[in-house]
């Protein structure tokens, strides 16, 4: 992992909240990416961070970024990339004005997720959609781009599904989603709300889990995106966790196989090996808990600093044909890692830097 | 309801325990049954309740209980009716020499709930299932009977498919189980392993939910019972919630029907009107909530009383038919107050008493 | 308890938040009142109860009040009483104008709880505070009046300070809090800020802490409080708890005295023998723990109905003198029930009704 | 930090509980030390260490500890050093056998934690009495030796007491503890009994806390040690939290001062010089906050890799002088790494290595 010098300027949109807080984190020692910029909404634009921002993350707000100004989020910023931690409806209307500015926006954020010629990507699974971007540039005629990082849930589940579609091809998924509360940012849920408690429904998620898996694992074909056949059922409930998704998962396979077989399969999967030399990839992407009780959000969310997704319990199903568990970190490998890996992968293929 | 006097002398073995000590706690004041005895292992038998007895419920433990002295779990004991919450190890061993000693076990146990001969009753579902007593005095030669109540997720998973496939025929079953920690029993699991934290094993629990409703649904037939053909794949997870069951149940109907038909079924369902005048029969047994983000087991486990089991989120599902959302209170419907409403029944039907 | 008819026409202002939904909770199947009107702020005026509010108790919003149409929260109301759970800065604008309409306010907030003529009242503390009605007629030249009930850890602290300062009579008190998260209301805490956390601050309760029981120990003196002359030192947090304060405290006494003689005289205790013809009066205003870790929030919260504050670990302190541990239900006894109990006690002495 | 080569031997008895296991995950990459022994009770001897242990901190088992095979505690082992986590009635018996036999034992536990001969130490606080262990060797005849670390409260307490006693002198201290539930060990706390409660009692905690902080303040005199004259009142309360011990403290001073005087006292308070080259010396021993609402467990138990106490809330005491809250992690600073420290300050000063 080698440092770049001059490193790449980056900016952080939505940079008070809770993903924002993570970007800040995450880039403030990152080798390649320097913060060159915070911004925010109107109501915090012009403070310091450290007074715009209360900082709700372990360990202290790191103090280069406490003393940056807080600027509105609108071009121009002194930035290269722009990592996105907005909110939907925010991102629908200022993502694209840095688009046109010619910026390369990162989104964290649903607003463009399901565009035709907008990529969501994790680098481990589908890097040549990146190819999209192409067809992004015809159609709408940005001189920036924005990429997308997918639904954390949607990355808990998607992590074990590559490498069994890729090898048994899968048809159908039941999804059930067991989700930490801060998948729902800050203040988000009410301590009196979920302690004690299960809450079994999360608004529009359950559209997004059936629907960006097949985007994830669909075939390029033109510089356009097939998506993958496959039909998903997906259920999400919020549980009382501080961090991690956890995800039950029953496979329909095309090519039927036990678990064993599939245990085996993926053990001996061969993730692109083009991706170690980015400094956020973990070196597991995915990891094959063997005890009988694992993954567990609070054993297993850190693995590999939140970017390993860690699956178990790989058994048969009585109607379809696998079932298994899969733990994510919801907040790293699910939304602020799982875009600065994206921007690495578009350095290290050209696209900025 | 009316009050019996006498009323009809009732034991508890397995008195000390989470489950015996809800015995204690609904049987304290019932308006049939009296405790008559409370027994439990050697260790405590010869001591007086109060001291054999942590008590982990809220409210103090009765005091016409806390001086009565513990035997031991063997026939005799002065009671006409013994209610069982030992464990199945321990059940197996001794329950049949209660029942064949002339004394009628009601058992929360699993010990001898996959008999043949054996009925595991919720009288809302399937009170005709008594006729396997009949079988059962047959078969063993017992002069006393042991009838079982079903596994607690069960319980919640049963009372929305009972009326569904009543009306629907129900042919494939999605079951994923987010259960409370009530459910392992005291002290059951460390607060250091479920804290801020989901473990995806509960050790046996799958198989009995693959198998219990459909005892629970089965035909009787020339008093022998049929089990129901549908197929069921069961996930279960414990989270951090103290007391109540969430079920996410996905169902395959044989009659295809649109979530809105079967919410009108379920509504006009009659259910047993028969039942009304045992003392634990809730007013509603399946209470159908309308909120979107409803139910959820700290605001509905108590409903009724802790014996009404309330459903919700009733949509259609992109792989099967329906899905929905199902909470139980566990120890009470799924365990303690369940025994009693069959003990009730038993009475009812003339069985004792 | 015998029931009034008719029964005295009951108002709840800020009836949509936390404590306002306790007051409906607990007044729909009154025997002395009934809820008349509802009100809030303008916001919700002019929307069914139902709609207005978004319920978060157990249980269901009562049928009666799901169809009562809110109100502004100023006067005129049909009602002779009201109850007030508006936030301190709202009550300070709107309980005056009520109090001038004629109508009798009992607020729970502390808009005006530290005023002279104003009485923070518990009937089993100080009921002869209410002749402070008299200097606020005097003073104000209201028709109507406002008494107030204390905060809700006050109200845990208050209750063993009473008799131990009636007999041995108390000098310093130090006080530590570990309260629970329904005492900021609704939305509240988030789960992030509180879960997994102790937060050493609750804004503003120290003060309150250190001056209140002062106010409620205090003796009448022609129609004048007097400040009793005591010291109390209060420290406040707030821990990951659903309902129920626990407050550490140490006292030093005028009057040397063992634990043991402490027990016995508050087991010897006369509360006033008038108030249990109040329907809300608990059976044991005071109840002793003989267990070593009792009391406990989640075990003895609801004693009496959640009207009982419990008391134990009573035991020399090395520096003062007595050290014990409180606990009381603070949305019952602290918050709602408080006030009814005020309310009751203002109709048997005649003020009301 | 240099690194040592070869690395001193050290041995961990109590292997398989969680402050085993904290001492196994911390000395794993210690550039000065190396495991060379795991052992523990006569039950999981003979068994490799992944099978007779089961793993309840976050990230896997270290490989290099999986594989070993684990002993029986008692000499010989193959070590230097030996790290106790013993339960304290265990470690009254197996600690001496190896002090008699050579070994230097740091020890977690309180078995010898109060003998007159017996160091308890916190490097930053009373390195010095480290000749204690002269005396120690005059009276016992051992060829090696104990030393403790304090009881994991203490530590927070004692941290901010240290510079304000030798500035001010501390005459009196009321300390109100929250303790996390990890201080129990493993199983520990059941869910059951510590979800949404407190538990305000700690099984001998109380004498514990108001001892040894003055143990760790005395002054040495001709080799003895002269317990600090303070008064100390504790009260200690279990709360649900997983690590991070909050201390609320109240402090009488000798020489007056303002908080300000005393806030300005500790930033200015120049800890030993000599420690930083411990490798588990953290950057700052004691960390003052300045957010109103700090320290929160949560936030700040992981302060320097968890070797920080954080103290927050300095402000006035209506009874005494100083008030101020204190967090701790419990078992890093508080237990493992407290000891780890420990060995290295024995390592730096010449007892071993």
């Amino acid at each position: 992992m080698v440092n770049r010098n001059p490193k790449i300027k980056a900016a952080i949109i939505g940079a008070t909240g809770m993903v924002g807080q993570r970007f800040v984190q995450l880039l403030c020692n990152h080798p390649w990416f320097e913060i060159s910029a915070l911004a925010s909404s109107e109501r915090s634009a012009g403070k310091p961070y450290a007074q715009a921002c209360q900082w709700h993350l372990e360990g202290d707000m790191p103090e280069a970024a406490a003393g940056m100004m807080v600027q509105s989020a609108a071009p121009p910023l002194d930035a290269e990339i722009v990592f996105s931690a907005l909110p939907a409806d925010v991102a629908r209307q200022i993502e694209p004005d840095f688009a046109k500015a010619g910026y390369t926006v990162c989104s964290n954020s649903s607003a463009f997720r399901y565009e035709d010629d907008v990529p969501v990507i994790i680098p481990e699974i589908n890097a040549d959609h990146l190819s999209l971007l192409n067809f992004q540039k015809e159609n709408r005629n940005w001189s920036g781009r924005i990429i997308t990082s997918p639904n954390c849930t949607t990355t808990g589940a998607v992590f074990p599904m590559k490498p069994i579609n890729d090898i048994f091809g899968i048809e159908k998924v039941f999804l059930v989603s067991m989700q930490a509360v801060s998948g729902a940012g800050y203040p988000g849920i009410p301590y009196l709300a979920i302690a004690d408690n299960v809450i079994p429904l999360i608004k529009g998620e359950e559209k997004k889990l059936e629907l960006e898996a097949r985007l994830l694992l669909g075939k390029m074909k033109d510089n356009k995106r097939e998506i993958a056949p496959m039909v998903i059922s997906a259920q999400a409930n919020r549980v009382p966790v501080i961090d991690g998704h956890t995800v039950c998962l029953s496979l329909q396979l095309h090519k039927k196989a036990s678990p064993e077989e599939v245990k085996e399969a993926l053990q001996n999967y061969q993730w692109p090996e083009d991706l170690k030399e980015l400094p956020s990839s973990p070196a597991q992407p995915l990891i094959l808990r063997n005890e009988p009780d694992r993954p567990q959000p609070r054993l297993d969310r850190m693995a590999c600093q939140g970017m390993s997704v860690s699956i178990g319990r790989l058994r048969e199903c009585p109607i379809l044909d696998l079932r298994l568990v899969s733990v994510v970190h919801n907040t790293l490998r699910g939304a602020a890692s799982g875009s600065i890996l994206n921007a690495e992968l578009l350095v290290s293929k050209g696209w900025i830097g």
